[in-house]
């Protein structure tokens, strides 16, 4: 470190040549929303000086371009795009994204600290910075089974990681009510370290909001609307803008951002399904939406690297300012942010050049969690009396919450029967981790099938087997592909498998090159479209979730119907 | 603790009563920079709810006023205003100043670590939070004789202390430059302990911010214009304006500061004089005065308050939020700021209330700091040729840096002769720590003495003897009263002693109450009108500040005349 700092000081001092000159370019200075012409002086991966510098190692000429610092994702679930770390951060490196925050939650829910280590292992392959927030609340809730229980003893030792950071997404909000025992030691044990501890306050009301920040709870990435954010930036969180595949909150807040708050805001994905990142990118796509929705470029700029760097307290990142990393994007104007290069730890990263994927071993308990007994007919019999009002799950357009819809259904010989006229069909959750036999069962409105049935391992946050289905043959059917592959996302018809995405990484990532996975994925979306009456290829997102029993209002368990704003189990039948 | 954030989290769910609540206020959010109405609940010290609350232990009505989080001083030498910690704060609670970031520089350079120690401990009487930052440059530059040494191995040991935030004014800045070894060495302990370290960037170059910048210095107070501000804030630095009684940057600094980049913008006082300090207060006169010339009450106080608590990464101050220290003051409009009433840990704190100052003991070597052998004539003499052209010390009124002047004086035998027409004064620097007989001489312009002369142990940084004056005799006997009294400010007259401040502790503050001390202190400016042709009552601070070699551009110390620029000493003689 003294070496470096010395050396770094000394090419400041213009002592010896700096690595590399990047000339003339439009500065963007995030501090003060401002641009500026200059050179920019960068040595062993740091940027060293800013003004005019003629000679470097390498001197490469940016007249024109703009220098802006390398966009951070405040929040993402690496394992919802279904590819490793390592190839994940080959298909956003080329949109400009230089640093991630990641929560491990969904492998730690079903390998738990084996799950965690291998994405810290994993991500050292990465060429994109990917930081660890350890996730506070695996089991989500007590209402499910997974496939772990992590207490604060079983974490603390991750604390001695250079990448973690922080603890993530606290969202078992009755825990820190009711101030229980583990989760206070979570918080202490973190707030003790000095690293940031962030929420997950989706629908929080303003007294346990007051809590969450008692607490030290710092970032919030659930707020859906401008009045949900500004109440959040005035009880002194950060807000984490989220837009991703399934949950697109950026237009809903755009309305609260204005210069004289701005630096209380970041952006954040969540969730975002492999084929728009590779096609679209994450971090860059929220700035470009913002900014072709009125928001500042140099605001949205900001937003997107030293806010986020900030509310996490990451050091030297988001700027292009002496001492920081080097970690910039060279772009042709800061509107539609069309990426020249992009520039990492003071080198040059084309995302041709980068390294094929390397073969690291992935532990055979990892790769074999898939432990559900055989599913019968009778397992997935739905009981209603004719006449009686069923509890439906109602799915909103591009929201993650969900309506509790109170109708009468169709049955047949007192069992619930699908109709996909009325699009009311049947959904099911099997227990993956324990064999435990358990299966869930319940009505959704929204999925749209018109025949067969869709099922898949990921499904928030225990990742259980979550399927839907117009018959229960063509369900069986997904189900039993899922057992013999070990995980993944697959698509039944009148008895005819469709299309599959083998996941075997715990269910929830491929052990495939990002581009075999993303040609997978597309085929599997367009093979829904024979089944599916609309366009959206966010039905198996919008199923993974269906699952989450933290988000309003109604969702399904390996245990049953869950109430969330009762949080507690429900019956179908009213 | 954990007990306390239980109490805490139980409040806020209205289980059982709270200490206080605050009913129907206006609130100043410094988050999205607006206010509201609404109640504050308050428990064990902190704000533990915001929205409405009936019942508490106590309810105060705020209606028709606004509550404003504490201000915070983000950089104040305590020894400044001439008395101890205790009663400083006893002075400035009244003006809604809650806590302060002070930086015992002045006394370690008198007596080291014991200094300190003293500071911290006189501090734990303070009714407001006294956060100290290590003394980074004791002594400031190799070119004088001061009190004390302290490395990097003698600072170690207080870090341990809670009240110590980070390291202070790093001045020295040919040791970063140069990368020498113990300067390294401080800088790498305090940020391994994730604590921030402030600059002391006064008339720096790009260059030179450039290596601060890379060493981790991330605040920075010396900015005298919006030029400078604007350059210190593109490389990331958080600019703290200073308004203090001899440097006042905040007019030439505002035209810099906007809604797009107030956040990296804080207030601090540096130095200030007793007497203005209890008449007008330290940083809510610089809200007002900010207020008065332009800038939103808002931004002026988000700089008061949030932001000095963010760049010092002070948590849990700063804010009217929950989860804050209930610092709060009770204002009844945002641009006059008269203050009705200050909150403390949950408080309601009065002047009047206040202890009477605790009689505490006081090692007998703080007490003895002044060690001059006796001062001749012959050591006074500057030999200078007629017709010789001279090196003068220029003052700039309301500045610390000062302008190299070359001009011919008069002289008489081969010696130079004070004018007070011209306003061409003799003035000498005598060392006062080790007896050693060093008394560095110079010429002054701008100090506009008629007669007599003036003489302080406060002298920036290493606090020798500085005295000035228009007649050596009367120059001797200023110096001769100081060394009776162990240290003060005194003004001599033909012969007569008019007024003194004694100040034994360390020559640099008062063991009496501050009552006592303000009042001398008026009577010396008031005596100081008799025999100075101008109103300023800022004649000693300027005194003192003269012999700082640390700010541009000519400075006198017990070495001799030295040239900051060059940083080396000079001849009075050109």
């Amino acid at each position: 470190m003294k070496a470096l700092i010395t050396d770094l000081i000394e090419k400041a001092q213009k002592i010896g040549e700096v690595d590399l000159v990047l000339k003339n370019g439009e500065i963007v200075d995030v501090f003060s929303l401002e641009t500026f012409k200059g050179d920019v002086a960068i040595h062993n991966g740091y940027i060293v000086g800013i003004g005019q510098f003629e000679t470097g190692k390498k001197v490469i000429d940016v007249s024109n371009q703009y220098i802006v610092p390398g966009f951070i994702d405040g929040h993402i679930h690496i394992e919802s795009t279904m590819v490793r770390p390592s190839e994940f951060s080959r298909a956003i490196i080329k949109h400009g994204i230089t640093t991630v925050v990641t929560d491990p939650h969904e492998i730690a829910n079903v390998s738990g600290l084996e799950g965690i280590k291998f994405m810290i292992s994993d991500a050292k392959n990465s060429v994109v910075d990917i930081l660890m927030k350890l996730p506070s609340s695996v089991p989500a809730t007590k209402f499910e089974n997974n496939g772990a229980t992590l207490t604060s003893n079983d974490l603390r030792e991750l604390l001695e990681c250079d990448e973690v950071i922080g603890l993530a997404e606290v969202m078992d909000y009755p825990s820190v009510i009711n101030m229980e025992q583990d989760m206070m030691e979570k918080i202490e044990m973190v707030k003790n370290r000095k690293l940031v501890i962030d929420g997950h306050a989706a629908g929080l009301s303003d007294d346990i909001l007051d809590i969450y920040s008692i607490a030290s709870i710092r970032n919030d990435h659930e707020a859906v609307n401008a009045k949900e954010a500004l109440t959040r930036v005035r009880k002194g969180f950060n807000v984490l803008v989220r837009e991703g595949s399934a949950a697109k909150d950026l237009l809903a807040i755009l309305p609260a951002i204005s210069s004289k708050n701005s630096t209380r805001f970041s952006f954040c994905t969540d969730d975002k399904h492999l084929d728009e990142m590779v096609e679209e990118g994450t971090i860059n796509h929220a700035i470009k939406l913002a900014v072709k929705n009125g928001l500042d470029p140099l605001i949205a700029i900001q937003m997107a690297t030293i806010n986020n760097a900030n509310c996490h307290e990451i050091d030297n990142k988001g700027a292009v300012a002496p001492g920081y990393i080097a970690d910039l994007v060279i772009v042709d104007n800061l509107v539609d942010l069309s990426v020249h290069k992009v520039i990492k730890n003071g080198k040059t990263v084309y995302i041709e050049n980068q390294q094929s994927l390397e073969q690291i071993e992935i532990s055979k308990s990892i790769l074999h969690s898939v432990k559900t007994p055989k599913i019968t007919e009778k397992m997935l019999q739905i009981p209603l009396v004719e006449g009686q009002k069923a509890n439906i799950i109602e799915i909103l357009p591009g929201k993650l919450i969900t309506r509790k819809r109170v109708d009468f259904v169709e049955t047949k010989e007192g069992l619930f029967l699908s109709n996909p006229e009325k699009d009311y069909l049947k959904m099911a959750v099997c227990e993956r981790h324990k064999s435990t036999g358990n299966v869930g069962l319940g009505i959704v409105h929204g999925l749209k099938l018109k025949s067969g049935a869709i099922a898949s391992t990921v499904a928030h946050d225990s990742h259980n087997i979550v399927a839907a289905g117009t018959n229960d043959q063509d369900m069986i059917l997904a189900i039993e592909e899922l057992q013999k592959t070990q995980g993944g996302l697959v698509i039944v018809n009148a008895g005819e498998i469709l299309a599959r995405v083998e996941l075997p990484i715990a269910g929830l990532m491929s052990d495939q090159p990002y581009e075999v996975t993303v040609n997978k994925l597309l085929n599997m979306h367009e093979k829904l479209k024979t089944i599916v009456d609309h366009n959206s290829h966010n039905t198996f997102m919008i199923l993974s979730f269906l699952c989450l029993p933290v988000i309003p209002e109604l969702k399904l368990t390996d245990k049953g119907l869950f109430d969330v704003t009762a949080f507690s189990h429900i019956d179908v039948g009213v």
